[in-house]
Formats: C-alpha cells, sequence, structure tokens
C-alpha cells in the first residue's frame, strides 16, 4: 500500500475556485481509477488556505496511472495556479 | 471527523529510535483512545529521515482527549528529543 500526502497552500482569493477544481478531480479519480483506496480533500481548520490531499493506493503503479491519467493531466496544473507558493508532496509507506 | 497530519524529520542516526517509540505511541493510542478512527505511522519511500502520522478522530474533544493521555504526554516529548528540526502539525476537516 502507498499514501501520498499533498499539501499546499491556496491564494485566499482563489479559494472557491481550488475547492470546485479540486472536487472534480476527487470525483474523476473515484470513478476512474482503479487502485484507488482513498483519496480526500481536506482543509486545515485553523487556516482556510491550507489544503491537503490524502491518498491511499493498492500499488506504486496505480498510483503511477492515476498521474498519467487524463483528468490529473488537464486539472493539477489548474490547482496549481491557484496556489500561494510551492506544494509539499510526500509519498509514504506504512511502519508495520 | 477531524484529521490530524503531523510530519517530521528525524535525526539519521535515530531513525530506529524513533520507530520503536513511535509505534509503542501508535499501540496505546489504538489500545486506550475513544473516537480514534486512524491513527497510522507512514515513512516516505525516498527519505527515511521524513515520517508522518495520519489520524483521525471522531470529534475535535477526542482529539483532545487524546492530546492529554499519559502515553501522549509520556511519548512525544520523547519523539520530538529526536526529530531534526521543528515539525509540521495541521487539524483537517473534509471538505464534502
Amino acid at each position: 500500500m502507498i499514501y501520498v500526502v499533498a499539501k499546499n497552500s491556496v491564494k485566499v482569493d482563489k479559494i472557491e475556485d481550488y475547492i470546485k477544481l479540486a472536487k472534480k478531480l476527487v470525483e474523476a479519480t473515484n470513478k476512474f481509477d482503479e487502485g484507488c483506496v482513498e483519496y480526500e480533500l481536506l482543509q486545515d481548520i485553523n487556516n482556510t488556505q491550507i489544503f491537503t490531499m490524502i491518498e491511499q493506493w493498492e500499488s506504486k503503479e496505480a498510483l503511477d496511472a492515476h498521474l498519467s491519467a487524463t483528468h490529473v493531466q488537464e486539472i493539477l496544473p489548474l490547482l496549481r495556479d491557484l496556489r500561494d507558493g510551492a506544494g509539499d508532496v510526500n509519498i509514504y509507506q506504512k511502519v508495520e
């Protein structure tokens, strides 16, 4: 199992646009991408500009397929344009 | 539902100690803390010094009770001593 945590700070006047687009990404991922166990959009309760996507994938191959899927290739650059600074992405394994 | 993502970089010669201690915390939390839905220790697949705890709690009250529990009060300062720099903790809600 592979986990991804992607944290982004969003421009304060672009929060609604970001949520709308990110929800599209969540929907398309849940609908189309095989091997997706969890894919959730979270918003910081103390700072509404901070968003984190928590993802769980059955394998690295499933994650790679997701990253090259059309909906990701289309939506991810648009989300990046709404960010306030660089994002922070890590890929994890569970410590057993 | 409340989510916590706590990311830490651990001193390179303290990784084993960190894993041992953090596992104790995971075990005690799963055993004792009510309202804990998920509490997982993750390690970055590209940088073994980076650890993230992903937590899911039924409520803010459950999270607060966890944070004041004896096992957390005992183990958390020990984990902090093994860190390489400051940690990064955020509390989230799911975007519905």
